[in-house]
């Protein structure tokens, strides 16, 4: 069977193959902006918006791609185009961009490079099973002790691959529970993301978001307003607190591999009665009619496989 | 002419073929904790206490390197050992840790690794041409506008890879001078530290140092605070601020490579006489002595040749 | 030619003897509100605004300005008049207001006065040429290290004369480029204001400009806030951050003299195009249209002359 | 009777002639650096040291006097010396130093000035009778809502007349007692400064201070800490909270016209057993011994004739 | 005269019996949550809403009340019934429930109990008279140095009985004014809320009040948002500061007792004209339509009788 | 056998008798100041101390106990007297001081109250068992996400009953382990205080703790602090974060009942080599030694009985 290509800095090689300099700046100073779109039904969502994030990530970090937005939506396609008959038509997968600031020289200047930036780009199969029973259930969602990086010291906009922090807090609330997924405060106490994903309450009918200040400015996120929007569900982008989710109806996160992650479980109390409820249900119903897949269901059959 | 070996994870390759996958946590989340130790006369300078710390913060991060900090320190000695004949008597290195958790599996738990932790070692020529020239003028030291990640956030002791808000500081401080080097601010606006080095003022005689809460505990920093007792240098950890930093008479910032670095600009005024002081040059030449080596004038031969 | 006059605690003199005692609490304590005012074709804008919000200043600051609004709009409007036939036709002018609480008495009360308020009046010619440029070219618009004085401490709608922050964020900013223009960070790292000036952005057509809360609520704010309505372009005062900044369409600054001043870079790097945008000189042409005179022609031909 | 002089910017003119023009950058920006320096018998104390601290207010704002610190005592001394005949043999005085960046021009840069630093140097009598009574009764301290203007936005180090935020301060605990003085709180909650005077706790024999890091670097207050070695009083600087104030034995103020100012009253509270204690009247005795004249005599003196 | 009965865990008391132990964790950890309702001509005014609330503060505090909400209201309504007939027709009274988490155990954690939650529900007949002239005068409403505890150590929202700090900042608005009001500012110096009231103000015809983040969301105040859009009066939930209330025209409070308490002073200096406003005089008249009686009448009546 | 007697309010009461009204500030405000003495052997430890430490609590909270220090030293005395004979001589208790500002008037005023302060005193039965074995494994230390209350907002050092925070960070540190210990954070993330206990580190040999500003101002924290400086053990005051407490040696709690508490597990980590350390060790035999009997044994023979 053919392997997997991988796009590195203008060659395709094998994935078992795509390797990179340990001297990379992606390995010394965590110096990589990223995106991660996936497909649905082999189609890539939202594809052109995710590349437009990576332009402005990349400007604010001054990394210089070495080609535009277009070339660059050109060669992911070539890219994915290759891979795609490796994939079989019930599966999807991600379509992953990191793109570091290249070889790095010690010295003085940690952005003199010894190389033009290092641009690796690849699909890798959507393996959903992880989250898969969350549809069913809810996850439990717990608050970790350490804070969100505020946007004075790094933007969370700029979506970059400098995630230690996210992962010390994932670990913090597995200490509650091996499977917790995190609900990350600000340094004021205020709901800010889980690592990589956007947070949502459902209050008397009324969706809520925190707004994109201390948190990624999500393309799933987008996607949720969006949807709210068509189905007439007032939502508000607001500041959120603990006792918010506590006494929330609903709670989800949404994410690009599972678009929504409902939560029915907060710091070891219920959210409304511990059940997945209507507005994620309808909202995660309307979604999956937008992309002409039942995302629950194509997760749900990976856990028979 | 024979390669540098670099180790990694347990096999000795050249340096040109040290490369890791992309899918390493190194590269996809950042999850890498290090040491920069350097020689000096081929002798390693307080290895042992750059594995003591680099076992904190495998500790603290939760990573496991696969072996305890003796077996760390016998493969770190037989990597140089093995180097060393490839550098010239006059010239020093690098001697670099580098660990990561591993290969990790995209799911809800980025913990959840494919592979046992990445360890990366290798020795690096000790270029310091870049320092050189601030042995006899010093730098230009300015503060940028972005802040330093509290330790709340990330705590700045673990020394790790995740260093995206260094880099984009250290830009910052780019649009004043070409050549500056970064003094940033805490959260509260006091100084922390440069990216990857820490400060020091003399100020009325007194030797004065931000205490390690908001920026790293560096082994350089300790040896000055050391060499400073030695020469009865009265010195303070405390709460420095810009204002400080501007009426000091002298200036430096300490760190694994150039050892000191004087700064006699700060923010396009002139510290003290903008000449290197007598505290700071005296500081210098005890830490030569203490090394066996003339620090400065390892740096400026190498402009020579 | 007769002299410009200058209302002096309810004298008119010569602008070349407005002189106040260096014992004035002016001088010794920057204790001041002000407001200025500008005319366009000789017709002061927004002179009942400016003279309530300077009635509101001295509320909050309790400095009997020995008349009421009413008062003062008469001696305004007289001085004006009075001054009006010194400025040729198509040239306009300053008209300020600076009020002191008077000559203080050193003591443990520094509100002990021994004069009443010092009122001082006075208008001066509107030299554009400074800004001139900006309309063609849009300015480049820089952060400094320092941070917005908190309402906490002194709340900056009170329009007062104690301003050294700003002038030294000013010098920050000018180490980057002497002809930067500030975009001060408050002190959680939000975009809060240029010394006296408010700051908007244009991001997919929505205009954006912080709430007042750590800045001035400035008349030309809302002048702005105004013409986007009767033009239909959607606004928000939201909360802003570098990185809408940098990723932003357009940027602009609005205050009393130049009304709009775009900036085309910010920190370095360019904002949109780099040219001043469509939605801007859309607000600068209503402006224009509302005042009667070509805002950005007046002072471009200032130029010339 | 001859008047006392002035130096105003290189001349001497008589007091009631010193006038500044309106658009002075100390009228319109609160531009202004300063020392307050007072002699004891006619001679001036430590006007070395207040010099050399306006020097650093003077760099750090980048005012450029017009000469070097050596001339400005001369010509401060010639000053003195001219006035000093006029005052009385057991009467004191202020000598001020108010150095503004001079007449600023309006435009896009604060700092572009239409003339040299203006100058201003004068003596004032030393008026002791607002104080007199506390050096017996101490006086009632009570903090304001308003909080300290933190570093980050402007130091209060840098001695400079852009004071406005002091004097509302003040205003506020003379709500509660229309002799109160204040003791203004830094943001996070911690004791600061009075407006211009430091702040001294006596806790079970043991002097506390702010270090100044959001206060004035008093040189009375250094006065103080070195009469307390002299005297084996044991002192620390630390952070200090109302708490510490309210369960003090001892508090007092510190600056340059009292020297000392006991507080017998915190908030409606009695400091220790409400009379001014003994380790305050120590350090006053020594001061006094210190400068040759008893500095509450003095002051009570005042109150008679 | 038979007394009026307190339900106690269970039990009917006399109030004169309704003690509990000194063991009980509301006496030792304040460890209680609490609901107040008011009736209106002896109607129970949203009691279902306050009851919802309860068990929301149940809820997070992690207490089990022994029964749910519909048992409570159950019980709470045969309470008022048994005592209504001691109660006059024009007289009105509070209906109050205070659940603690029962008689605690000394030992490492403070939740274990020896005992199930303790229930106390009372009436108290509703005293208004220390409100009464404020309807026709309003009240001084004054800024205490201390601030509302955040969200992040125990959100405001949990209506709980660990009150110290605003008893505390309560006496400290006693010193400027025996009759003040307070107005506690967060720790970002924001307008939050009175001790158990929220605050409103009325500025150019729109009703300002902030968002319930760091304060209770009281549910009068719900009631005003509900009356000010049946009355077409705009409102926003928006950050106040200080400088708001200096400026407004109106100002109000709002609780369960009074409904609306005017504020006609702002730390001394007038809200407006000093009167009453015409808004507040509205929304009090709908308020006491809505609920069939003249509040400030019944209020006003009492101070007769 | 006759009944152990609580002092209330002036009188002896058997304890089952012990009760207050429902209506008690002590319920209805958590307004109530405190102090937790112990005997050793039947001798109380530092009571002297506890009641100064109580008239400063009641001297800040304003409320007045209706006698001074003196006098409740003699009826806590006396009560003990009368109570100790009901205790086995090798049976210890608690001497337990709750001061509350007496029934409380519903009003506009808090502080108005219908009966004077109410005094409880009591002695209960030092229970140590659930203690008892972590002076052999040590307990697990854990951070809950909620903050101390700041001390701008109510200082620690006021020994209140108003401890609803405490008691919820502690339950959700039970999330992690039903028997962890909490750690909690101050709103910057520096280590606080454990609910009512203080917290230790030993670091290389060193002894550290927080300064007492956001955290109790312990007695058995004090005690510690005496016996370091008997034992030649070198201590500091310093600001400690997480990081600290990862790295450290040894930890442990210092409260009244345990006096030492060694930790040896944080978050999940051990505490160097996860045993009760030799500095813990020696601390808590000098304090044994101190007071005469050995504190670890008394508990552990508990367990036993």
């Amino acid at each position: 069977m053919p392997s997997r290509q991988v796009h590195l800095s203008g060659n395709l090689v094998a994935e078992e193959d795509a390797k990179i300099s340990i001297f990379d700046s992606a390995v010394l100073l965590g110096d990589t902006v990223t995106e991660s779109t996936r497909t649905f039904a082999h189609k890539p969502f939202k594809l052109e918006q995710h590349i437009d994030r990576l332009y402005k990530s990349l400007k604010v970090t001054r990394i210089d791609a070495g080609c535009d937005a277009a070339e660059m939506l050109r060669i992911t396609t070539e890219l994915l185009e290759a891979n795609l008959p490796l994939y079989q038509s019930h599966e999807d997968c991600w379509l992953v961009h990191n793109i570091s600031r290249g070889v790095s020289v010690p010295g003085p200047d940690p952005t003199v490079q010894r190389s033009s930036a290092t641009v690796m780009i690849y699909t890798q199969p959507m393996d959903l099973r992880g989250w898969a029973k969350y549809y069913v259930e809810g996850c439990h969602a717990v608050t970790p002790m350490s804070r969100i990086v505020p946007s004075q010291s790094l933007d969370a906009r700029i979506k970059n691959r400098s995630r230690m922090s996210y992962t010390l807090a994932e670990m913090e609330v597995k200490l509650v529970d091996s499977e917790a997924q995190s609900v990350i405060l600000d340094i004021d106490g205020n709901v800010a993301e889980n690592k990589g994903g956007n947070i949502f309450l459902v209050s008397d009918g009324v969706l809520k978001t925190p707004a994109p200040r201390n948190c990624l400015a999500g393309l799933s996120r987008e996607t949720i307003l969006e949807l709210a929007q068509q189905l007439d569900i007032p939502s508000q982008e607001t500041t959120l607190q603990p006792y918010d989710f506590y006494t929330a109806d609903e709670a989800f996160f949404t994410s690009t591999p599972y678009c929504i992650m409902p939560a029915t479980k907060f710091n070891g109390l219920p959210v409304g009665d511990e059940n997945v409820g209507p507005v994620t249900k309808k909202l995660l119903a309307a979604w999956s009619e937008l992309v002409g897949i039942d995302i629950a269901k194509q997760a749900l059959d990976q856990m028979k496989s």
